[in-house]
This record gives structure tokens, sequence and C-alpha cells, in this order.
């Protein structure tokens, strides 16, 4: 399976014969596909598919592929991504001051789970600074005020361009973005410390424990302008008990956000989430 | 293990030589202690202790007990409550429409899962009437609208009298309990259909769906005046994907709903569960 | 979608074009997809997939569906199957002592929770004619001893033949089946008190509580000739402590039984569950 | 809770009276117990019990307080360890090329998730010498043939008797350790990554694919001499499905492996875990 392999990724209004259209196109073209799966959301009468074929003796050259694919698509109007296995997607971590969530991803991208790059650390707090240049990855102090945060966003989205960013990742970044930087950056991906929609906001273990919940859990996201309200990719959740303090409930959340948050990474970046009405899709 | 046993739930300000009094006490009258847990809550500066011993052997009467323990519990101010394993408490079922949890708790009641007499079933609907006969428990079918709500309240508090009733269970009850019966009649348990404090209020799994969750759950807690806001007994969740319609939810909902319910129902029937500041301590 | 479908199962030697072939054979004849899902197996070499699709609209009556298919499929050497949605397949349940899984699946029956008719009960012990009774399903009363298996055995079958019976669901049924019995009727889903391959063969909690286990699980699987190793449906488990005594492991597990019977059934009467190789696909 | 603090773990024949007599132990002494747990075996006719209180306002010094327990144990047959909360265990990490438990022991050792010290790391391969230098600690490479095995196992010995190691934590380390070197120590956890007792031995991912398994698990467990087969301190699962491959299994045992081994050598550590008779109680 090391032949690369492009991805198409389509929501359309339902009707027949898209699967066989679809297929079409590939087969038509030499193609041999490797993984299809779809979906019909009836509720909205639309039809959501993913299809990955092999590169390898498809007649189609890359830069033929989009405008072929549109002249099928655009009659049906189906909204689509394509993506190429072989393009490695750069991804921006930001942290605050915990570390777990980073060294995982870093660990994870070493351990070859998923293929990125991970040139840049944005953080509001130095403490990592160290972390960052073991593994030799750029690290970018850029603390948050409420008097400089919009100026500090620009810089933020300048990095993003200066590092050619396609993906930001926020580890444990425990600051709000604007509704003005989502616009401009949206391929965001948050890992909220609660099973939302239970405990929104801030300190959600602090609240966990306050309520005394027998489960606590962990959520996935992608960021929009609603806070921790962006379309769930993962969840994932622990027995707690009585005998949890805060401290523990914070320990055992750690492992539930690591795993997450990772797991939301990796299917995104295999071009396996499909977002629509504030919901995904994820083909597994 | 087929001796009766005594059992004690003691809350008290935390102070040294709890453990050895409690212990003591059953120690010097001769009672053979087969279960003995703690738990101190540093934050509200309290000790919380479950105790069960074997009443063959023990040197006091049961009616002296209450008393003589009374006598070391005063001094210490601790609350307590005292309970026999061979007194059968009688259990109401308050049901609507869906009999899922009604059957499944006559079903464990007869398989012995717990011990129990469920004399009385109330319902706001005449469907599972012939359920209730099949098994031989009397059903009263008492309507609620908002007129004669308050009327239709001291009715089912007369029925909980005349049928010396110590718990009921909300067992898909859609009704919500007035402030004043609650403090009229304080133990009930209810099932909630949701992760709790996720979707409080109606139509939990719409709004699951709605907002695209890849897990739900279901809480079983005390109920109080604040509406889903009681101190949590149990929960569970199950995982779901954007295959899951509505109407899958709702089935795999009713799965972990009887389950959950069942769960925390045999735990408040050994006395296992102390509540106290809106929280439980599940002594497992 | 209460239009009827048809579905197919299909397993065949990779190659390219799959996809689009049996794609273009519903939307050629006017089908309209409202599942379709493919899996690779490409240590060995196999393509396996599962279409269904609206029978409303299809051009081919149901009868010639088969052989129109087949004019595709065999070129292609595939293995297939095609189900109706509205046929309602017929299942004998065949119990010993225990009813919990009995009860549960006869329960989500009614519920329908999945489409069947269940008009036979086949036991080796008496105890629950009484529970047929009540919910009107023919109970035979079969005991088994070394001696008179075979000759039970072959009443067995006739009653599923008088009976038309399409699937057996042994629910806790205590008996191993002869390898003759199971070549004459092949269509049998069981529940394994056990994460197999754990505790294969008899008293598997007792195994368990001696192996002190901190989760114990449980296996619906199709039953072959080698025992407690047929291709596996489904699995789940629970977990437990060592205050967990056996006779609180076969409560729990029961439970589990009860649930993972039961997803198996309903996934293989939704003809979600393609075996290979001693394996399944469950395409959900 | 920065108080130091002893515990006690106790097993003895079960009889009238030991919870009283221990706990009178630590109160006529002036200790603040702010853990006891217990739990009887009545089929081995044992109780079990972990006792841990605080030691400023103990009137004991430390050095008497095993021989003042003695004097009450010796009696009762009673079996039991003390430790003190202020005494930090000196772990040994042994691996062999894969380094995820590994780094994850470190980094929870450095968010201080257990209290440990790691000065060691035995590896019979170099893989990992970078890694174990980056954070300070030393790596003695100990290549392991069939001819030489004896010989390094008596280096190993001497390596642990050096450096003054506790516990050994096999993370991931794909030898088999003789009976001879258990015997001579033998404190050792291992992470199996299965659900033991299902695919014991070697390659259990390529097992449980083989074996067309829903789900997957890792076993934490003291090592005996009888392989695979000793008391288990922690197990956990994950889901799997026909989509996942070997590697797809191999990488999601990985979050298994290390959050399972995490929990078993942090229970360790805490003293909470007390074998007898090839089982675990492990005091929650």
């Amino acid at each position: 399976m090391t032949s690369p392999t492009a991805t198409l990724l389509i929501s359309c209004p339902d009707q027949r014969g898209l699967v066989a259209k679809f297929a079409n196109f590939i087969y038509s073209n030499g193609g041999n596909i490797i993984h299809a799966d779809q979906h019909t959301d009836f509720a909205a009468g639309l039809f959501l598919t993913r299809i990955e074929w092999q590169l390898t003796g498809f007649n189609l050259p890359r830069e033929l592929i989009a405008p072929a694919f549109n002249a099928i698509a655009q009659p049906l109007q189906a909204q689509w991504e394509l993506h190429f296995s072989d393009t490695v997607p750069r991804i921006a971590i930001w942290v605050s001051q915990q570390d777990h969530c980073l060294l995982d991803l870093i660990w994870r991208n070493r351990a070859k789970e998923f293929t990125a790059e991970i040139p840049l650390i944005i953080s509001n707090h130095p403490h990592l600074r160290e972390m960052a240049e073991q593994f030799g990855i750029d690290y970018h102090y850029l603390p948050i005020t409420k008097e400089n945060k919009i100026e500090q966003e620009s810089k933020q989205l300048e990095l993003l361009q200066q590092y050619k960013i396609d993906l930001v990742v926020l580890a444990k970044y425990m600051q709000i973005l604007s509704a003005d930087f989502i616009t401009k950056f949206p391929q965001i991906i948050n890992i909220h410390h609660s099973f939302l929609p239970a405990f929104v906001g801030a300190n959600p273990y602090h609240k966990a424990f306050e309520r005394g919940v027998k489960i606590i859990g962990a959520t996935a996201h992608y960021v929009t302008s609603d806070l921790d309200a962006g379309p769930i990719i993962e969840q994932d959740v622990v027995r707690v008990s009585h005998r949890d303090e805060v401290e523990d409930l914070i320990r055992k959340g750690k492992d539930l956000e690591r795993v997450v948050l990772a797991r939301a990474v990796r299917l995104h970046l295999q071009n396996r989430v499909l977002v629509y009405r504030n919901r995904t899709v994820v083909f597994e």
C-alpha cells in the first residue's frame, strides 16, 4: 500500500446514481479504489462520501484530477476536497503550560502514527521552550493580555503564513481565539477537557468534581467562533469515583486528552473527517 | 454469608480515632465485621464510612443497637443510618409508556439480583397495565395535567403510604414531581437518559443527535427539587457515530438506561450509597 | 425509509473496477443505493462489500435480480448473498435453565429492535416453558444425555424444518452440538460467557475468578464444529475487582451476554455480517 | 495531606475483631487514619487490609513501628508489610526496541504522577540509549543470546544491587527471565500486550488479528516463573474492527500498554496492591 493515493471528500444533495458516477470517474481513468464509504443524512437530504484510490496506474495526471472531477461535481451541486497522501501537512502546535499533549503529538509523529511536519510551536508561556528545542522545533513565546490580544493574533497569523502551516492544533492552549482569527485561519483542532457539552468554559474538572459525576471525558473538536460548540471529531471517557480528588480528575483527564486529541489529529490528517452543519462524519 | 447483617452509614466531622471507635463498638459487642470502608472529604472536613457486620453472635438485641450507637455518635456529631439486611424494602415503580426499565427491574428482582418487594406501579398512562398484571403487581393509572397535578400527587402520596413504600423508582416516568412532593417523600431514584449534566431537561437524545456527540450516556440520581441536578449514583456511556439516527440513539440508550438504573437501585438497596452535599459516596 | 430494500453481500478476488461495476448494476436498473460499504483484505487479496438499495423504482422484478447479478458475479469469481428487507426471518431460540437472554430477545423483538418471528423455543430443561407460554411461543423440551444425543439432534432438525427456521440462536444453551448437526444447519449464533479466546469451554466465570482478571467479557459468534472457535461477531467487556465473587461475575456477565447476543442477532438479521476465513466483516 | 504517612498491608486468617485491633494500634499511638480498606476472601478464609495513617503526631518513632506491630500480628498469624510514603523507591526500566512505555513512565515521573527515582535502564538492544541520555538516565546494553543468558542475568542482578533498585519494570522487554532470576529479584512488573489469559506468549497482536477478535487488551502483572501467568494488577481494552490491520492493532495497543503499565506501577508504588494466592487485591 505504499503507492500514493488520492482522496475525495464529497457532500452533495442526495440523488440516484451518485455512487456509480463517482466510482466510474475513478474506474474509467484506471484507478483502483482502496477505500469507499458513504453516508446519507436523510433529514438534510445530503449524500456524503469519501473515496480513496491508488495513483499508480491512474491515467489522469495529478493537476488534471480536480478540473476533471469538477465537471462531474458541478451539475450535482457537490462540495468537495481533493487530497494526495504524499503531501505532508504542516502542523503548528499551540500550548500554554502543560506539556502532555505536546509531547504526545511529537512522539506519535516520530513513531509515524501520522504523517506530518511540526515546525512550529506557539505558546503564551515560556515554560515549554526547552522541550521544543530538545526536538528541534521553533518556539515562539507570545504572551496574551486583554490589551495585546489583537496585536498578538496578527503576529500568530504571520507565523502561520511564514511556516506554511496547514493545521493548528490547540494542545491545551488556554486562551480563546477571536472570531476574526478563526475566520482567517479556520483549520484548528482543539482538545477540551470535558465530555462536551457538559462543562463548557473554564475549569471543567473542578466543575465535574463539584457535580459529583461518575465519569469524566475529553472532546476534540474543530474550533468555531462559538466557544466549545464546534463540530466534535472524537470523544472518550474514563470512570471516576468519590475517591478522586480534583487533582486525580486532572491526572486521569490528561490520559484522555492526549489520546482523544491524537486520534482526532490522525483522522483529520488522513482526510477521514467531513464537516457539515456543525457535525462531522468520520469515515473510519 | 446467609447470616443477617446490620449496616451503619455514618458521616461526621473528621477527627482521630473514628475507625477505632466504630470498630470497637462492633467488636466489643461480639460482632464480626464483613465490610468496612471509609472516605475522607478533606475539603469538607468530613469522615464518611460504611460498616457491615453479622448479627449472628452479636450481643446487642436489634432494638438496642440504635440507642447504643447513638451514645457514641452524638458526641462526635455524627449523622447515621442503621439498616438490617433481612428487612425487605418495598419499591414503587413509576412509569409512563416505555416498558424496558420496568421489565428489567421486575426481572432482576425475580432473579434475586436485589432483595425487594415491588407491590405497586404508578403510571400517567394506561399502556403498561397488562405487563403489571402479568407479574401480579397493582397498577394505578393517574393521568397528569397542569390542572390536576397537585391533586394527583396527593393521591400518589396516599398510595405510597397505603403500600408502605420505602423507595420510589422513576423508571422513565416522564413527569416532573413538585418540590412539595419530594419534601414529603424524598427517597426517589430517577433515570435520566443523558450523561448529566449534558442535556438536562426534555429530549436529550434529540439534543445529543443535534450536537453530534460521539458518546451518549445515562445517569441515575436521587431526585431533588432542582431538576436533573440531584446527587448522581451511577452513570454509563456507549459510543455512537454519524450512522446513528435519533432512533438508534434511543435504542442504544435504552440498554444503558436499564443497566444504569438497575445498578443504582441495587447499590441503594444494599445501603452502599451515602449522600452528602448533593454528592454520593458509593461504597462498592 | 419504509421502502423495502435489497442487500447484496459480496466477496471476490480484488481487482480494479469492482465498486463501479456493482454500483452500475444498481444504478442502470434505476435503484437508489442507501448503504454501500466495502473492505479489502489485502493479505487475502479479497474485496468484500455490502450494498443496500431501495426496491421502489428498481426496474428488475425481484425474481430476476439474482440471475441478472449472477451474470456479473460469475466472471469475477464472486461469492454473494441476496436478501430482501421485508422477508421476515424465523428464529428458534435454544435455552437451558437461564432466562435472561431469552427474555431479552423476546422483549427486543416486540420492541421492534429487529424484525423476526420467534415461533420456537427448544430446551434441554423444562424450566422455561411457562415463560414461553406467556409469550405464546411453542416450547419443545428435549433432554440430552450421552446416549440420546444423536437421536435428539435429528428431532431438533425436524423441528427446525417444520417451523421453517432460518436462524438458531443459542441463548445460553449449555450443550455442544455435533459437527454433523452444524453441517446440516449451519446458521447458528452462540453467546459464550467469556472474552474469547480466553476461557474456552465450561465454567468461564469460575476460571476468570480463579485467574484474578480485572475485566470479564462475552462473545457472540457463529457456531462451527471447532468449539468456541467460530467467527466472532461481537464482544464486550465489563470491569470487575477483587470484591466480585463468582456470583457477581455471573450477574455482571448476564448483562453483557444479553447485550452482546442481541447486537449480534440484530447485525445478522440486517445482513451486516459477512463471514470469510473464520472471520467476520461487520458493515455497521 | 503533605504529612508523611505509614501504610500497612496485612493478610491474615479471618477472625473477629481484626478491624478493631488494627485500628486501635494506630489510634492508641495517636495516629490519624486517612485510608482504611479491607477485603475478606471467604473461600480462602483470609482477611486482607490496607491501613494508611499520618506520621505527624504519631507517638511511636518509625523504627519502633514494625516491632510494635509485630507483637500484634504474630498471634494472629498475619503477614504484613510496612511502607513510609517519603521513602522514594528506585526503579529500573527494562526495554527492548520500543520506546513508548519508557518515555511514558519517564514523563509521568517528571509530572509527579508517582514518586520514584529512575536511575537505570537496561536493554538487550542499543536503540534507546539516546533517549536515556536525553533524560540523564544510565543505560546498560546487555544483548541476550541463548548462550549468554545466565551470564547476562548475573550482570543484571549486579546492576540492580549497585543501583539499589526496588522495582524492575519490564516496559516491553521482549525476553523471558529465568526462574532463578525471578527468585533472586521478585519485584518485577511486566506489561503483556494482550488481554490475558488470551494470547499468552509471543506475537499476541498477530494472534488477535488471526482470531478476528473485536476487542484487544493489555495486562500489567507481576512476573512469576510461570510465563504470563503472574498476578494481574491491571487490564484495559479497546475496540477494534475488521478495518484494523495488524499494524493498527499494534498502534492502538501501544496506547493501552502505556496507560495500563503506568496505572499498575503507580498502584504498586502507592502500596495499594496486595498479592496472595497468585491474585491481587487492589485497594483503590
